[in-house]
This record gives structure tokens, sequence and C-alpha cells, in this order.
């Protein structure tokens, strides 16, 4: 599929172009996907996005995460519309505000207390400030190529960041209690926390589970220094176990970071902790000014209703199983090695022998040109609105995008 | 007036205090506020609020500065709906970001490119790091006492945040030119940036207009050095003049952070520069779930699109000095002291000799009672649907308000 030149998402991005930095920002910036990929969409629907061209997708990213239990999902709506007709943004929150915090209480294992924001990066950003002001000390372990936000300490890039932004942060490899081990001997008796994120996924490389022994080291070392194990749940949060993503590991935080999913698109995030940090989270400052909005509050109660009821995880397993076997199928008969790892719900598909992407790409641009919107780098996501019959109309596509692999593959060789 | 010990406002802090840290946090805490207003609102209108057990207050806070137009305005909510029944949080911007953008570049006389986020301080914070990024260079100087946001570099509590946070930050006093200076020399070749407020508006004390000469001399530092002049349009954005806040007195910034009344509520924050600053503005990695939200874009059209159109500037400004002036000549009616500072849109009433706020903890808690939301310490917002009708209504409740502080004072005498 080639971009029509006189396409409305050409004219769109020529206009933002002269009013926007580069045409776009950020990780929604289709200049990070493959040719084809549009930049603008004009509507949505359960597990479907429209470009602005009015063309379908099927969509496998679920807007990065946010859509949970497909767009426009009527008890969420009605929630938010109830709400919307009262009020969203006054001088202090809702009732719906409590109710979503004695639900998250009531929700996630190890929370005794919930605090809200609109950003991940508020989530986490919060939660280090929570355990510095608790410890009264200041150092972070962070995990080497995590993704934590992209605010000055943690973004992924350094451009426009000091060094003194980062001047208390450790870094260890993910899963290796040894580093885990060795960072935290650094931070001496300065040690304030841990950050973990629920699984490791970082872009462009293979998912990994957290392994029992990585989940006990790290508890075990903030166990004995006093510090604040503090779980990044804001990619992964209420798609692999509501009560909290290490809980079959039987590993709980002390503070946890969520975002995206919590209200199914409405912004919200939310830091939850155990009793001890109570009082240092009353203490420390934070606070913005959309963030006791009621709407989005509504919508949060709505979802997390929803998920508790329905056994949303289990559908996603479910499905993402299904895509997985049945891809891991399709790759088998066109003979290509292809790598799916992480949870099943939060598909990530790379090729082997393809450290430049070009396989994945290919793959990503021919299942797009029949509808499906793969991403070739980063983590998938699927949402309660994915069915049986959108697997098999998905895999119908990949099919088609792994024969267009194969074949370049033959013809390259 | 004192509180029912069985409303349903203690009802729900009784349950918040058991799920959330203090029972509230941040600017929206009740507890910062005289005895007898309310933590939980159920309902808005217009210029108006009812807390959760029915009372209603004409009120004059607008959610501390999102309610610009009045809640539920017609053209907002249409704009919103409409958006929201096509898509929200989707896997890119729709339309409404290109049009936005388009508007503010149309509408603030400095800029030439916009990029949005969700709160003030991520739009502050986004101007410090394309500072850095555009300079190369470090420090950053801002006024003694301001509030820019509340995260860890401008945090008004230094609880939970370490030395290094601030390290580039260098001081200086509003409207003192010489300090300004001071703290220019001390960056040497290092100075990023100068951030800057429309006009002080620090909590708990007298407003101040920018004089000329404190402007100029901003300007011509950061022209002299190559950095760049940040202004803070966080919370006068909008109700001063459309094209940004020191227009009056000649001077544009190079970047400006925006966002409370950017869409009469809805979660929004914008960043705009000019062109000089746009290369580091697609450079650096700023970004947020859902920063690309469309329905809060599309309410943010609409809300600018009536602001152009309305003349609500000139209304807001006319309204809040007919406060100002009712005000004043109550206040001498009365015999009491009154300090009315600033813009009269963004009205901060203080009394002579009331250090400890007493006064104006009894001016409030009377007026309160009357039906009228007025804050003690903190700087007030008008907003379109404030008429000369409502401005009567809180006249004779500020009456009845300086009545008592009158009459308190004679008894203390």
């Amino acid at each position: 599929m080639t971009k029509l030149a006189n396409s409305f998402d050409t004219a769109l991005r020529e206009r933002a172009s002269r009013v926007v930095p580069g045409g776009m920002w950020g990780h929604q910036h289709a200049a990070k996907l493959p040719e084809g990929y549009p930049q603008f969409f004009s509507r949505a629907d359960g597990c479907r996005v429209w470009d602005v061209d009015g063309r379908p997708y099927l969509d496998f990213m679920c807007s990065w995460g946010p859509n949970m239990l497909g767009h426009h999902h009527p008890e969420v709506e009605e929630a938010a519309q109830r709400q919307a007709r009262l009020g969203d943004c006054m001088n202090g929150p809702a009732e719906a505000m409590v109710e979503l915090a004695e639900l998250l209480v009531d929700t996630v294992a190890h929370a005794d207390w919930a605090q809200f924001q609109k950003n991940g990066s508020d989530a986490t950003t919060t939660c280090v400030t929570i355990a510095r002001a608790a410890t009264g000390r200041r150092k972070l372990l962070a995990a080497r190529g995590a993704y934590h936000g992209a605010v000055p300490w943690c973004s992924p890039s350094l451009i426009g960041v000091t060094a003194e932004d980062r001047a208390h942060i450790l870094l260890y490899d993910y899963n290796d209690p040894e580093s885990l081990r060795a960072a935290a001997e650094e931070a001496g008796d300065d040690l304030a926390g841990v950050i973990v994120s629920a699984f490791r996924h970082d872009l462009g490389r293979d998912q990994e589970l957290p392994t029992a022994a990585f989940a006990q080291a790290a508890r075990e070392i903030c166990d004995a220094k006093g510090a604040a194990l503090i779980m990044d749940e804001v990619r992964a949060g209420f798609r692999l176990n509501l009560a909290g993503s290490w809980e079959h590991l039987g590993i709980r935080p002390d503070l946890a970071a969520w975002s995206k999913a919590i209200a199914n698109g409405y912004p919200l995030a939310a830091v939850t902790g155990r009793e001890w940090l109570r009082k240092a989270a009353s203490q420390i400052f934070v606070t913005g000014s959309f963030w006791c909005g009621a709407v989005p509050m509504a919508a949060g109660v709505a979802t997390l209703t929803v998920l508790r009821r329905d056994g949303v995880v289990e559908h996603l397993a479910a499905m993402g199983q299904s895509l997985r076997d049945g891809l891991a199928e399709l790759a088998r008969r066109h003979g290509l090695g292809l790598r799916q790892t992480g949870p099943a719900q939060m598909p990530m598909i790379l090729f082997e022998d393809d450290a430049d992407f070009r396989k994945g790409e290919l793959f990503c641009r021919t299942a797009l040109a029949e509808g499906v919107y793969f991403h070739p780098r980063h983590n998938m996501f699927l949402c309660a609105a994915h069915g049986e019959a959108e697997i098999a109309e998905a895999l119908a596509a990949a099919d088609i995008g792994l024969a267009a692999v194969a074949e370049h593959s033959r013809v390259a060789a």
C-alpha cells in the first residue's frame, strides 16, 4: 500500500508541520512507524479505529494501552456522561473519587490507600517522591532501558536533561538479582526505593516476564533496607492481574503507579500504597489542575467494576493466546522464525534475523493494507472487544503479511 | 454556619480518610480553607457549584482557573460531545489537534508553533527542557516564591525533593530588575532560560502586575545571552489578553506554558514557542498516554473560538472591576481596610492588619453561609457566566461578611 498523495492524512500532516514542531511528537509520532501508517484518526469503536481517510483498522495498539474494554463501552460511557451532566472539573472532587479509591483499595492486594493524577509519569514521579519523603533517603534503583515516563528523571532521551536530574538513579538489569544487589550495595544507607516494571517491556526487544528469583530479591532488598518497592503498573496494570502484576509470584510492592487502562481511555493515573507510606503521601505536595476531574473518576469506577465482574483479564489472555498460537502456526507454515514474548494479552512480535526490523515492518505494512493495525517494535495490547472472530480476521491478515515476508526473504536469498 | 455532623460531606470525608492519605491532597484540600467549606461537590453549572449536601454557591474560584466560559457552556459541550461520539484517546491525534495548534498560532502573538500536554506542570517542564535543548545550557532563573507546578524542580514543598532537583535553579525577586540581572550574572554562560509568571500571584500576599522595567530587563537579558524567556501563563492565560499577558508591555516571550482555562475544564495544557525553538521542541522526548486525546482538543478549539469572538476578556475585566469597586465601597462603609491587587478579573482580597488571615477567613466563612464561594488567601477567578446580577449577589453577601469582620474587630478592640 502506498500513501495517497492527496489523502486527508497527508494534508493534515502538511498543516501540522507548520504549527507543530516536527509535525508531531512523542510515542504517537507516525514517523516511527512503517510507511502507510496514518498519523491522524477520525473515529474509534470497540477494537476498531478509522483513519481520517475513512479506512478502518482492526486495532492491536488499543491507544497504546488505554483502550481496555473497547472504545465506547456502554457502561463506561453512561457513567462518564451521567457525571458530565452534573459536573467535571469543580472546586474539589466528587463522590466518584472516594468510590474509585475504595474500589482500588478493595481490588489491589497491596493497596491501603490511593491518590490520583493525570499521566503515568505523574504517578511514577509521585511514587518516587513518597519513597524519598518516607525514608529521608535519595537513591532509586531503576532497570537499564526500562520506560517509567517522559520527564527528566526517567525520559528515554537525554536531550534537554541535566546530569543532576538523574543524580540519584542507580541502574540494574531486569531479572538479574545480582545486578540489583550490587546497585543496592552502591546505594548504601541512602536507598529510598527500587522501581520495577510489572514485566520487562523495553522497546524493540523480546519481552521478559519477571523471574521469581528477581522478584524475591527486589522484595528482600527493600525489606532489609527499609526502602520502598515501587511497581510501575502504568503499561501492564489491569491486563495481567487486577490485584497486582506480581501476585502470581507472591510478591507485593509498597507503592504502585497506575494509568493507561484505569478509566478505559479517560485521562487518569493513580498511586496505590501500603500503610507505612500513608503519612508521607499526605505530606508531599503534588497536584494538578485537572487531577480531581470527576468524569475520568466516574469512568474509572465503571471500568474497574466491569473488569472485576466480567473476567476481562482471562478473556484477554485467552484471545492473546489464540492470536499467538495462530501466528506461531502461520510462521511455521511460511518457514519464518517468530519470537512472541511476554504475556499473551500484551503481544510482542519480533522476527528472527531482523536486527533492522525490516521483516517486522514489511509484515506490519502488509497487514495494515489488509486492515489490521500491528506495531513492529513495541508491545501491543488486547482489549475486551477482541473476540474469536477478530482474532481470525487478524490471522487472515497476518497470513498475507507473513507470506510477503517469506517472499521477500526468498527474493533476497 | 457550622458544619452539620451528619452531612454527606462529613460522611464522604470519613470514607476518604480511610482510603486517601490525609483524606485529600493538593490545592483542593479543604483543610486549607475556613471551617464550613465543603470538600466534595456534586454538580456545577455556569458560575455556580453545588456541594454534596445540595447547597449552591455563587463561585469565584472557577475550579481554580479552568472554568472560563461557565460550566456546561453549550458550544464547548457540543464540540466535546461531537468528538466523543467519534473518538477520544486513539492511536494518534484527530484533526482537532491541528485545528487547535493553528488557532493558538493565530491567537498568541509570539507563537510560531504549539505542542500539547495534560498538566500545567507538564507545560512548564517542557518549556525548560526545550530551553535547555536549544541552548545546550542548564541554568534557569525563577522568581522566589512563584508557583510553576508541583513537580520536584518547582514544587512549593521540599518534602521528598532532593537538592539536585533544583541544582540549576537560580532565584530572583519578581519585579526587581537588579535581582534578575544579578541572577543572570551568576548563571554566566550557562543560562538556558528565565521563567516569569504573567504577574505575581504568590499565595497569601498582594498580587503585583509586572513593571515595564522588569519585563524589559527579562527580555534584554534573554536577548543578550541567547536564552529563552519562558512565560508561565498557566494561571493567567486567556484571562488578561488572548495574545499574551505581556502584550500591553510590548514584551513577548520565546516560550509560554498554558493550561487551566484553555479548554474550559477539559484536561489540557500547551506550550507555544518561537521559530528558533522549533527544532529543539521536535528533538526532546516528552509525551503522555492521554496527551493527544481528541475531546479536550475539540473543547479547546471551541473555547478559543468563543474567547476570540465574544470579547470575554473585556467582560471579565469589567465584571471584576464592578466587584472590586463594590467591595472597596462596602469596606469604606464598614471602616475596614481592604487590599485588592492584581488584575480585576483575577481578584485577590486581603485585609489590612490580618497577618494570620483571621479577618479574611471570617469574611469568607460568612459569605459562604450566604452562598458565595470566595478564597481568603489565594487569587480568585471570574468566568464569562459572571454578570451584573451575579456581582450584585456577591456584593450583598460580601456586605454581610464585612459586617461580621467589622463587628468582630469592634468586640476585639
